[in-house]
C-alpha cells in the first residue's frame, strides 16, 4: 500500500481550566460534535466530518496545555512493528488498554526527545461523518459554530528539536517538508514534517522549556471559511492571537487564537501537496518572519512566547 | 516511509491533431509551462507550480486519445520491486529507456484491463516550481491563462474494470474510494482510486470499447479559480461539456471542458482526504446522477458516451 | 438627496399551490424569516438583513406566478408626485390602503403595458435585520437554509416590452443598463433597468403573452454562498433550472430554480456598478446566448419558454 | 431619476515623493492602467474596470498627502445647481477650466470645514472598461498587480467634522450611514458617508489638525482578491499597516497598506447596501475597536495618529 505506516493525526488530549466553559467553547464556538464524557470526567468530540469516534478530548486540570497527540496507524501489525522499531531506538514505550479512551483501541505512548508523549493506534470505532457512506449528500454548513473539517496537526514547542525530528522522521516514516534556521544558517528553529502527502502532520519549534504546545490545528474548506471563523470569534469575544493571515511555510491561511484555558488553536485552510521525493522549503533567519506570516513579514511577540 | 510505493500521477502523454493549434491551447489557455521539444516532435508542458521537469506531453497523431498515463514511484528499488509484483501477477512490462522523454528516468510500461498504458518512474528531473526552494514567495495568480496546481488524475474509460482495479489495488497499493455501481446493485459501474490520500488519483469506468480516455484532470486552489477557468474557457470559445458544478463522488467542484482535438480535460478544486482505514463511499445505481453531478442529480448524454 | 424617488425593490407577491408546502419551502430552504400570516391567509417573509417587515408575501392560488412586484420610495412626498407622474402618463392608479399588507404604508398600484402590477409605496415598519444598529456583530452563517441577503429584482415577461421599458426609464427615473436585440438588430428583446447603481432592479424580456413572471431574484455575498445554495438545492430536492453558472449580462453568478409551485427563483452574486452617465451595454442577437449563459453561451430550452 | 446628483467618487489627486517610483508602483503593484502625463508632469491612471478617462492622479512634491477628491455629478445643469447651493450656504468655489485634468471637463472647487480641497465635475472623456459596450466578454484576472475594480471612497482627517458632515448630506445630498461616538456619547468621531446606495462614498474623522488624508480606497471584488491583493503587497515588500481583516463599519474586507511616498491606501471587498430610508449605524465608544477592526476589536495605533 502506498498510504501506509502512520497514517494521520487521530485524537489530542487537551488540558482545560473550566470543564463546563471548556465544553461549550468547543461546542457552540469551534462547532465540535460532542461525543459524550467518560467515567474520569473527560470530554469527547469530533468535528462534523471525522468518522471516527473522537479527535478532541478535553481534561480538566490546574494548568493549561497538550496531554498526549496522537497518530492512527494503518493497523495492528503496523502498531507492532513501530513500537518494535522505537524500542530498538531506545525510546520506551507504554501500552494503554483499549477502552481507556472511549471507542479506542490500544494505544503505546512514548516520550519524544522535545518532552511530548505521543501516541499511536490503530484502531477507533468508525461512527462515521454524518452524511453516511451510501449516496451521501454535502454536508453544508448550517451551525453557528466554526465547523472544522478536521483535526489537522500540532505545532509543539521543546527543547531537543533534533531528537524529536529524527525519531518522526527515522522511526515514524514522516517527511521533512519545510525548515526555518537559527541565525547560523545551520541549525533549525523548527521543523514542518508530514506522515502523508498533507503539509505538515507535525511541527517542532525549539525552545527553552520541554513540552510545550503552541497550538493545535484545524483544517477548514476555503478562506472564506477562514473569514467567517474570524467572524465567529469576534462575535464570541474569542481573543484572536493573529489573522486571518497567510503562513509563507505551507503556503496556508490561518487564525491563531485561544480556548478559554489560554490554549492557542488554529482554523487554517489550504497548503501545499508533499511528497517524499520533494527537497525542503528553506526559511533563512532574516525571512523568517515571512515564512511565519507572510503579509507582514514579522513574527508578533505572541508567537515565540506564549506556550502551555 | 508512510507515503511509499506509486506517490503520484506524474505524466501523460495526450494525442491531438494539430500540434501547433495544441501548444497554443495549453499554453495561453490552459497556462502550462512549455518545456520544450523532443526529437519526435512531441512537445513537453509542466504546471508553475510542479517541480518535476514534465507532466503533459503531446504527440501529433490522426486520433485523439491518451497514449499512457504515468506515475512516479518513491525511488529506483520501488521501481523494481513494482515491476517484480506487476511481473509475478502475469503482466508484461516494458522498461523503456531513460531520455525517451525528455529529463526522465527509465520507465516500466504495462497495459492494464481496459486497455490502457500505464507506466511507473522513479525519476524525473526537478527543476523547480519557480518560487524556489529558499524563503519562496507566493506564486499569484498574474497571467491570462487557467494555471492549474498539478496534473491531478485521469478518468479511464474500458472493458475490463475489475481487472484494472484489482491491479491497482492489489498490485500497486491504490485504495478504493468510491465506487459507483450498476443496477444489479453488485456489479461496479466506476471505482474511483488513491494512492495517497487525497480522493483520486486513477478512476476507472466500464465501458464497451477498450483504452479509452474520458479526461484528464488538473487540480485548482479554489472554487473561486473554478469560475476563473470558466470564464477563460469562455473568453477562448473553449466548449464546455458541464459546469462549473459540483460532483456528488469526491465532493469536487468542477468543469468538464474538451480541448481542441476533442479531448476532454476537467479543472477542479477541493475533494475530501480518503485514508486506507476508510471506508469507500458507494453510490447506487438510482443516485448515480447525484454522484456524478450533485447540482443536477442527473448525468448528461456526453458523460457515458464522448470519449477519446 | 442624490439617491432618491424610486429606491429599490420591497416586495412582492407570489402565487403558491400548497401554502403549507411553500411556507416549509421558502423558511426551511430558502432560509427566510417568517413574519407572520394576514387574515387573508397570505404568508409574510423577509431575509434576515432586510430591515423592512417584509419582502416576500406567498399567496395561494390555483395557479403560479406574481400577483404585484413593489418598489419603495423615498417619502409619502414622492410617491405622490410619482403618483401624479404615472397620471400626467395616462396610467391609471389605484391607491390601496394602508395596513392592506401587514405593516405597509398605502400603495400605489398600477399596470404597466407588459401586463404586470407594479406598486410603490413609502411606508414598511422597520423592525431591522437582527444585529440591530448599534455596535452590530456580523451576521454570520449559522441555519440550514440559503439565507440570501435580500429581494433584489424580478424578470418579467410580457408583449409591449417598449411600453414597460420607457414607462420605468421616462416616468419612474430608471436607468437602461443593458439591453439584448432581436435579429433585426434594433428591436430590444430584454432590457435591464436599475433605480440605483446596482446592475438591475428590474428585467423585461419580450413574450408573446402579458403578465408573466420568468424569475424573482435574491441576492447571496459570493460565488462561494452560490455555490452553497447549489448544494442546499440538491441536497433538499430542488429542482434546478441552470447553474452554477454566470451570466454575461450584469456579470453576476447564478443559479435559477423552482419552488414548489413551479415559480422560478434565482440566487446570485455579484454584478457590476452601473451610473446613469454610463453607456448601456448591448448583446446582439447571434451572441445573446453568452449573455444569459456566459459559460455555456447558448440559451437552454426553458429561459425562454418556462415561466408562470 | 433616481440616482441623481453626486454620482460617485471620480477621482483624486495624490501628492507623491518621487514620480517615477510611484508611477511603477501604481502600475505594477496597484495594477493601474496609465493614461499618460500633463504638461505639469501629472501622472494619470484608471482601473481596467473604469469607463472614464482617469480616477488617480499623481503629482509630484516634497509631501506625501490628498490635493483634492473629485465627484461626478450627473450633467452640466447639476454642476450648476450645486455650485449655487454650496455658495448659498456661504462655501466660496472656484472653477477650474475644462482640460486642466487631461480628459477632464470644468471642475467646481471648494474647500470643506475639515480643509480638504472636493471637486465637483460633470464630464471626463468615457475611454471604456477594455472589454467594450457590445458583447463584452469578461475581464479576467491577468495581470501581475492587484488591479481592483475602482476607486470607492476616501477616508479624511480634520477639525471640524459637523462642518463638512453636514455640508455633505445638506448640500451635496450624501446621507449617513455609520457613525462613531466620542466617549461623551453625543459627539461624532467618525462618520461615514454615502451619496449612493453603498455603504460609503466619504468618511470623516475628527483630527487635531485639518485637511488630512487617512486612506484612498479601491474596491476588490472578492475575498479572495484581498488574499491575492495580500501576497502581492509581501512579494513586493509593501508596507502592510493591517489586514487582510474585517471592518465592522460597513462589514468590508480590507488591508490597509503604504504607498511609496507613505500615503495610505485601502483594497477591501464586500459592505452592504444603504438606502436614505434607512436608520444610520452608530458604534460607541467603547466599541469603537470592533467598528474599526472587527476580529481584533482594538484599533492598532497607526488607525489614529498616522496619516498623510
Amino acid at each position: 500500500m502506498s498510504m501506509t505506516g502512520v497514517l494521520r493525526p487521530g485524537h489530542v488530549q487537551i488540558r482545560v481550566l473550566d470543564m463546563d466553559e471548556s465544553v461549550k467553547f468547543y461546542t457552540d464556538v469551534m462547532g465540535l460534535k460532542p461525543m459524550g464524557k467518560d467515567a474520569q470526567g473527560r470530554a469527547y468530540f469530533k468535528t462534523r466530518a471525522e468518522r471516527d469516534h473522537n479527535s478532541i478530548i478535553l481534561r480538566q486540570a490546574d494548568r493549561a496545555g497538550m496531554d498526549f497527540f496522537g497518530y492512527k496507524v494503518l493497523d495492528a501489525a503496523t502498531l507492532d512493528a513501530l513500537e518494535k522499531k522505537l524500542q530498538a531506538r531506545g525510546v520506551k514505550t507504554e501500552r494503554i488498554a483499549a477502552g481507556e479512551l472511549l471507542e479506542t483501541g490500544e494505544r503505546v505512548r512514548f516520550m519524544i526527545p522535545t518532552g511530548h508523549a505521543i501516541e499511536l493506534y490503530a484502531d477507533k470505532t468508525a461512527v462515521g461523518s454524518g452524511v453516511g457512506c451510501t449516496n451521501p449528500d454535502m454536508d453544508v454548513l448550517d451551525a453557528p459554530g466554526i465547523c472544522p473539517i478536521r483535526l489537522d496537526h500540532a505545532l509543539i514547542y521543546g527543547t531537543d528539536l533534533e531528537g524529536s525530528r529524527d525519531l518522526f522522521t527515522d522511526v515514524l516514516g514522516f517527511t521533512l517538508v519545510e525548515r526555518a534556521l537559527l541565525e547560523d544558517g545551520k541549525t533549525d528553529l523548527g521543523v514542518w514534517l508530514t506522515c502523508s502527502a498533507k503539509a505538515h502532520d507535525i511541527a517542532i519549534v525549539r525552545h527553552g522549556e520541554p513540552g510545550k504546545l503552541h497550538h493545535v490545528s484545524f483544517q477548514l474548506g476555503t478562506w472564506e471559511q477562514v473569514l467567517r471563523a474570524a467572524d465567529i470569534m469576534s462575535k464570541n469575544r474569542v481573543s484572536i492571537d493573529m489573522g486571518p493571515t497567510r503562513h509563507g511555510i505551507t503556503n496556508g491561511t490561518t487564525i491563531y487564537f485561544f480556548d478559554p484555558s489560554g490554549n492557542r488553536l488554529e482554523t487554517f485552510a489550504g497548503g501545499y501537496d508533499h511528497y517524499p521525493d520533494m527537497q525542503p522549503i528553506t526559511w533563512t533567519w532574516d525571512e523568517i518572519g515571512a515564512g511565519i506570516f507572510y503579509h507582514d513579514r514579522k513574527l508578533n511577540d505572541a508567537f515565540l512566547s506564549v506556550v502551555t
